[in-house]
């Protein structure tokens, strides 16, 4: 038996959606909204930690993510959809937890030190990036959820929203929930290169690409290297196109393919143009449903305006046993 | 001539005002409202960063504040008074600025390793304690001020202000106004023990102190603490209670002091009694002012929330503009 409970997730709108967030986190959404009270917001103040500088695009990231969530299955009538920004609860609890939360505390997680390092010609050493970690458990306590979908990566950081939370509740009194993590197995998609599916390699097919873009990639898509001619036997455990087939084919295809690629009867060309069938089946009712949202923009502000009430509603309820508890 | 600028100051709830804060900052905001637009608001989110551990008083201490600053003489028909809380901009565009903030600008202003060092007993190496002067800057930039009086010992934050407002108007575009400081020569006031008048030495005459509290604790002053008997020369200079008549008493009688002080012709307990005289007659007007505030809670109320309709409207004004410029 499934027990419903409350669950919160959000995105950074920092591009569009690609096949791995698809199959990663937004399969997962679809699954935990048919029997959770699902919350899913698009966290565009955070984006701002690591993306202040140039923020040329971010309501067109917003939008598209929206567009991306929705098209993929997200359903508003199931789940509450909103902005972050259209909640200032969020930057009110962010600002009273601040105050009990230890500078040591953030400048041991994890994640800071090793994306300053990662993310090049940006400067991350801002108070707000720092803080990263106090906004993520506002955004998370405000609503009280009992479970947060998270990857092993992030485990960290919602260790740290439980210990925010139980300073709170000790400092104050027990009026914050300690969320449970739902540990997450989000399954490794390869991009057109091979390597991990990700933007910032540049080998994303992306929710939004159209039919004709999403078979050109296929069609120039990275295969067994070792395959240099047609005839040459090739191998499908290195193969990313054979790992696009274990998601999208049939057993039948599949088995025919192991079978077929390793004694070269079938080519490289053959082989993605199946694949690419399934795919775009696949995509089309999400094609479908991004061209209907695209033509009515008012459906999109309607949701996210009703969504943002809901979460306003919960959010000020919450705040306010915040502020009772501490006296303010 | 007096040109009209907005100015804005605020101060935090932490215990009845005293003496020091009425001839300090208080006397100055009374001559400040009268030709200029301004915005005087009770910190109480700043409070959070030093006292957050225990916030019993805090609500009591807001009220106590208002009622001191409304009965010595701050005009909520020409200022506009509110309590930084009621208005939630103050939490989104410290948010905000906190992305765009160097750590490091923390880090090297003097008063937080200064403070953390004074005040013992409690832990003050929290995030919101680091970020106290992004707050700040938020609550000075939100109302776009010219000026903001300061002391000397706080022209570093001001600074600080202004480097995060020369920085947004930098990286977006110029919405942000630098404020000018308005260097204020705050009178040292002198507590009872003649030491600096200040709640922490427990040496303060209070605002609130009724007129029998006001006499006993200027007989029990210090004075010359080489004036040992009746029959001692005494020597002014050194008396916190010639301090307090070259404030309260006229030149004729500051004159009369300092010359039958040094002959042991008047003891301290007349001369305190003289100033006690003009003390209480001075005081009188606040006691009234007090008791009748004290009385009519509804008043504050209405005054606390018309002031904070006002700065509402003025704060969402700029954080629309910011949010503009930051393409949010």
């Amino acid at each position: 038996m499934v027990v419903s409970q409350r669950v919160l997730s959000g995105m950074q709108p920092s591009g569009r959606l690609h096949l791995g967030n698809l199959l990663g986190a937004l399969e997962n959404w679809k699954k935990l909204q048919e029997h959770n009270e699902c919350f899913f917001f698009v966290a565009d103040w955070h984006a701002l930690s690591t993306n202040y500088e140039d923020t040329r695009q971010l309501k067109t990231f917003v939008r598209e993510i929206l567009i991306d969530w929705l098209a993929a299955g997200i359903n508003p009538d199931r789940a509450t959809v909103f902005i972050q920004s259209h909640v200032p609860e969020h930057a009110i609890l962010n600002l009273l937890l601040s105050m009990i939360t230890p500078v040591s505390w953030l400048e041991r997680n994890p994640t800071y030190k090793e994306k300053q390092e990662q993310i090049e010609g940006r400067d991350l050493h801002t108070y707000g990036f720092l803080g990263y970690p106090v906004l993520q458990a506002a955004d998370i306590l405000l609503y009280k959820a009992d479970a947060v979908p998270v990857g092993k990566d992030q485990l960290p950081h919602l260790e740290l929203t439980r210990e925010i939370a139980r300073r709170f509740n000790s400092l104050y009194s027990p009026v914050l929930v300690e969320p449970k993590e739902m540990l997450t197995q989000f399954p490794k998609v390869m991009g057109t290169d091979g390597r991990k599916m990700s933007k910032s390699y540049g080998n994303t097919i992306n929710l939004s690409d159209s039919e004709p873009e999403v078979r050109q990639k296929l069609k120039t898509m990275v295969t067994d290297p070792a395959r240099v001619r047609r005839k040459d036997p090739g191998n499908p455990e290195v193969c990313a196109v054979f790992d696009f087939h274990k998601i999208y084919s049939g057993s039948d295809v599949i088995k025919q393919i192991d079978k077929e690629c390793r004694t070269a009867e079938i080519g490289c060309i053959d082989c993605k143009s199946l694949v690419a069938n399934t795919m775009v089946e696949q995509l089309a009712p999400i094609w479908e449903s991004r061209k209907s949202l695209e033509a009515n923009p008012k459906r999109l502000e309607d949701i996210v305006q009703s969504g943002g009430e809901h979460a306003t509603k919960v959010s000020q309820q919450t705040l306010s046993e915040v502020k009772e508890a501490m006296k303010i």
